[in-house]
């Protein structure tokens, strides 16, 4: 067997678990070994069915154990700074969850550790990895579609979340914890920075939200700085499945990516031709985050600076709060606002 | 044969071209007896290739024929103001294509001379009589999607337009030029009437559009009086094709509009699945303007009201006015503004 | 207005009003003057809603009219041989729908009427007017998929015929009343001969079919003369719509020719993402159908031979009459049989 | 970490390395502890990257192994008959990729022992596990479609396979090698059996297969015994990528499986719009190779009768050794030929 890297997962939530099966049973690159979150019973499961050397309800342990290399902190966003402040000062290599963090503050903090620390630091913004999203930028740079002129995005959830997950000062609302993803692909598809931004919003299916503070609905208009032009739009409440889709139009020819049908099956009856959506992120995106793992372990492997950086998940989150300000205050933000 | 409403068409240009021909040949309804058009040789060899008994350069001339009932207005948009009032003081029933105006002077002087006579007067919104919009529109209304919370609109054209006509003070520039139909589309399918647009656009694709001083591409958001959220995007720079389509999300589904397969082939080969493309808007919406024009024929005969009134050209213009203004001043405009 | 064709319909069925229509109001260079109809309320009604100058209960007085210079042949496929042959006596440029007739010896007269009066005579396979088809033909002689090495074809009604139809001696049977189309395509997409057939069917979905001695399913393999293959499905039972679809397979790629949705719309709700199908033959062929008979009445306006020729249909039969055979003795037929 | 099955792979081919590789990483119920090949290079490789702890250049070392509970055999299809005995009189559970034999003499030999050793014996046969195939079987027990009349189903490769395998010593054939999948679909999802074949086919596209005495192209008609149709296309020759579909039509609907587009990325050019094909057969089938592999080794471990059976594996090959013969002989073959 070649060697691997022996990793750590801190937090196994879902995403958490997610990764720890990639890691543990289809990245031959990588080797779990330790295992980490503060339920004492998910943790010591978790590690008993993969296998895994090591587990505890401190993350401080795992990272204090020279058997690991590098860890995937995937712990609530509120852990983020602290945990990955240590995790840096531990010298790990860090693979970190969208989002960084909900503040600038925290994300600077961060940011400062993990410069410091000299250490690799990538950020989780998996639909990078996807075939479909990396097929768009190969076309994009390839001149496919001359300059690409306008970034459309749509990110719909088929379900309200929980309560005390919508909350704005554990999600960061909604703007924040769905559309981080587009305006990260709005920076890197586009290969260009936002300049301004525009929202509107509104809790329009789920009025529970209202009483967290949350909406469900915002459309975003996007001014790039070059003067290309964008707009995304998140929704909760597509009850009929997870549905993401990119466009790109160019001078020469426009990228639409993203894809509605699961099931390779047409079902033609009376009432019409129907086929299944997509029901939820795993089902769409889980080659990609095998993939985004995997590149990970193998930067790390190789010593190479990550695919996703701090800087990208700072900029994604500032275009996150500008749209955020912009829908509470009914104006056009410009990110100037946050430099 | 059944009696049929004798139609005259004033303005042979390519929409006053489309409308002769399917007065003449296809509406079972109709009989044009009258066409003029200011280029003689435009009037008179459309009167002889459609046999049509009299053509004219005046238009005033075919309002004096007691032989016409109802008249199409396809003349260039400067002229609407100008010949529908002549037309309503004629006592004719009018089809006037969009715009109505480029102003709410000019439309309000238009939309008070058709109330003074009492004509009936439809305005050429003819998305409104496309098979899948109106497929749409029942399924709103039936419920299938719940309450209908975000209205996304795409509108765009495979190519540049002449200058001469991209001129803001003839076209109303890109957004009056193109986006009208979406926003009558936002008002119609939504129910519903927008409160506020913010809009972001640019000339990205053909920079002789500047000399003229207008733009290539816009994204406008909106807000709907009932707390809605819409999106409208148009583009001159769709090399494909001609695009065209709408999305409406509600709170128990969705609904989305449009096609890109014109011709029913797929091409198999090393270089990928292939298909053509919508190449322009007759091949889109040509049968959509021939049941436009046989329903406004029949709403003659029957002296039934519109089905799209002069107030609802006054109401897409609004959202278009309150749009320009918005991108050019760099803020959200509210239609309040305009009332 | 331009010289037109004038021309007569006789029979003034569901396939004779279709064509009626066209001629009298879209085909610019037609002039509908005369129809018959065996049911005088039929052809007195038509000729009044459509202006027609003359109708008739007995077609020989339209073939008598010197102001009839075409004639369309839409009556009983069991009249065709009487009326064709009247027909080509008259000198009439005929147009006769498909299938010319139930036998070779039928055919075979009815082509050497013809020959002798030296007129113009096409048969309805409309199928080649098709705008898919038509591009399939072209990329086909282009070389797009290189040598054509497989044809299929899929030919499915939404319902079981009225069984006074179905009766082998009025329709020829499922497969000369349905395969007769694809048969067309083969020889004229592959642009070669059928050598053998050899066919299976049954009566699967209405056993009330097998009271007159039809059946409503069957596949039909194909062996070209140069080698090439193909297969047949025809049936009755395709309850969800009329689903009409070739493949093309050759050495460097394919062609698949037909498409399932009508209305460009599509519903997404929790049962799945649907849209409408095909209902039937004139939605799906209805432009073709009109692009056939403003070819024909071209044709004869400009004294050029037919697209489709009196051989062609005679081929095609000779395809249905073995295939039959081949089912009802259930053993290959090489068409050599039939020489 | 739970039990697991302990399993051996004979044959590392494409297909044991496939499955090895699932075995080893992705299928938590297995542990693989042996490897096997005739190629020293290829076993020794093999065990070393997957961790494998024993490896043999000869199958019966394997079985003599107690450590092996289940074997999974990938061999060449002419060892099939020697290995599978030699592991049902080792008492190991055997998976053996399909098809399991090209004779009825061989196939009945491993049944019988297989018998008399009371061993699980499962084929692979992969496309009853992909997830279209499986909801189409859903649907048709839960009578979506009602009865099934017509089973078709097309299989294409992209490319001419290397002459040594194409001998029909070999691969038996293009019909035994690739309509075998086929056939199998046609028993499962009908649920029913052939009654009668008739093929034709020809060498269209690869004339160096006929110097190994093989086709490339063939249509074989299916009758079943209850009546019910079918048609199975085969070619080795869609240059444009791997093409596999199948219809069901019934009385009262129907169900399309299969798909074209791999990546879900749509290109708009002036060139048309495309997008890319599935390339080859673990593009397509990946997950269902893994989903059987996983199926059979929790079968093992629960001690439960396979999925599909030798007797499913013999009725397969007796349809493709009448459909073979049908070519030949240019003659129906009745299927109790075989019995």
């Amino acid at each position: 067997m070649k060697p691997r890297v022996p990793v750590g997962v801190i937090g196994l939530g879902r995403m958490g678990q997610i990764y720890s099966r990639h890691l543990a049973q289809t990245i031959a690159e990588a080797r779990l070994v330790f295992v980490s979150d503060v339920l004492e019973d998910r943790a010591r499961a978790l590690a008993s069915e993969l296998g895994v050397e090591s587990w505890s309800t401190d993350y401080r342990e795992l990272l204090a154990s020279p058997a690991v290399k590098a860890v995937f902190v995937t712990s609530p966003t509120s852990t983020h700074r602290e945990v990955v402040v240590a995790a840096a000062e531990a010298g790990k290599a860090i693979f970190c969850e969208k989002p960084i963090a909900l503040t600038l503050e925290d994300t600077d903090q961060m940011l400062a550790a993990v410069d410091k620390a000299g250490v690799i630091f990538q950020v989780g913004f998996m639909r990078r990895y996807d075939a479909g999203y990396q097929a768009a930028k190969r076309h994009i740079e390839a001149g496919t579609i001359g300059k690409p002129v306008t970034f459309k995005s749509v990110g719909r959830d088929p379900f309200c979340p929980d309560l005390n997950y919508a909350r704005p000062d554990v999600s960061g609302g909604l703007i924040l914890d769905m559309a981080i993803h587009d305006f990260d692909l709005a920076r890197w598809l586009m290969a260009d920075e936002v300049k301004r931004v525009y929202a509107e919003g509104g809790t329009l299916a789920f009025p529970q939200l209202n009483t967290v503070g949350d909406i469900d609905n915002a459309v975003i208009n996007l001014l790039f700085e070059r003067g290309a032009l964008g707009n995304v739009e998140v929704s909760r409440n597509a009850m009929y499945g997870y549905d993401i889709r990119t466009e790109i139009l160019g001078t020469e020819g426009g990228l639409n990516i993203g894809y509605y049908q699961q099931t390779p099956l047409l079902i033609l009856t009376r009432h019409g031709i129907c086929h299944d959506m997509v029901p939820y992120i795993i089902e769409r995106f889980g080659a990609a985050y095998q993939a985004q793992a995997k590149d990970f372990v193998e930067r790390v492997m190789r010593d190479q600076p990550p695919a996703v950086t701090g800087a990208d998940a700072r900029a994604a989150l500032v275009i996150g709060l500008a749209a955020t300000r912009s829908f509470k205050e009914a104006r056009p933000v410009d990110l100037a606002e946050y430099r």
